[in-house]
């Protein structure tokens, strides 16, 4: 009975503990996103309001080489401002799945990634050199939390279904992109 | 023994169950920090780059009225945009300890609280009607869980001692303001 209650007292408790949680700055909230996708196997699910930080994206394009599917929900405001959209043209072409937020009011104000659906990030970390180099900035790392990691799948996805992908692809359209993806799509 | 070993294992597993941790929108997440800063018994700590929800201002200031202490940490280049000047100099007169980020270079771009050192609010989700109204954004609440609150005080700290009280205040006169707080403080 003694041992009974030490293997599940074992398992009860250890299993927690796995979890690995915590909070970066800077450089390091850009290497765990970066190892975070090199060592993706399955899915990677982005929305995040803004983005340039090349390091990421050549990462980025890299799993996707490996066969890694990605679907990345990004701000039009913020892409019409920036010179994103090269950079959504290359992620694009590469094959990941974009959208462009279409949603008739507000900002998709999010910075969150999933993992395989079993790690998250999330804060108010934008993609950027200005977050990775500048700014304060808080940046969550939920590591093997299918937990919390399934709070941000399910918002993702709701975010996802309420911007359409005819809708996205009309609006890169008229913002004058018409590269291989929208060939392809059509 | 076996006795002793089911009570430690009670007090080992049950403890980390305390912890209530989530992730809220737009009227949820407002009432979740409206709720944790009515709760606060001894201190409150943020640090928000951007803030006009009155809902918030209020509850905070009541706050300040029945005793709590309070940190508040902003943006200057935010607040120079924006007509927060108001709600920063009602704060201020009602004792709250508010400092502008005068560091350098980028932007304090957090938004995060911490209630009591125990809860933690942190994520993409500024203070502001667009953020509660309009916007898709990640709002991590943290409750009862004094790890990651621990984490986001550190944070907190680290800022605060980076960006001192003259400076800020300083800033501030620059700006035009000469209110009671600053009398005080000189």
């Amino acid at each position: 009975m003694k041992f009974f209650v030490l293997v599940f007292s074992f398992f009860i408790c250890v299993k927690p503990s796995f979890a690995e949680n915590g909070l970066a700055q800077g450089v390091q909230c850009e290497q765990q996103i970066i190892s975070l996708i090199d060592q993706a196997k399955r899915q990677i699910d982005i929305a995040v309001f803004s983005f340039n930080r090349q390091s990421i994206i050549k990462a980025l394009i890299k799993a996707r080489q490996r066969g890694v599917e990605i679907r990345l929900m990004t701000d039009r405001s913020q892409l019409a401002a920036s010179k994103s959209m090269e950079d959504v043209s290359r992620l694009l072409n590469s094959g990941v799945d974009v959208r462009v937020s279409t949603h008739k009011k507000g900002l998709m104000h999010t910075k969150m990634a999933i993992f395989d659906g079993k790690h998250a990030v999330s804060g108010s970390f934008n993609w950027t050199n200005a977050a990775v180099e500048n700014n304060y900035e808080v940046c969550n790392i939920f590591k093997n939390d299918e937990s919390y990691a399934g709070l941000h799948l399910k918002m993702f996805n709701r975010i996802w279904e309420e911007n359409s992908k005819s809708k996205s692809d009309g609006w890169l359209r008229m913002k004058g992109y018409c590269g291989n993806f929208l060939l392809l799509r059509t």
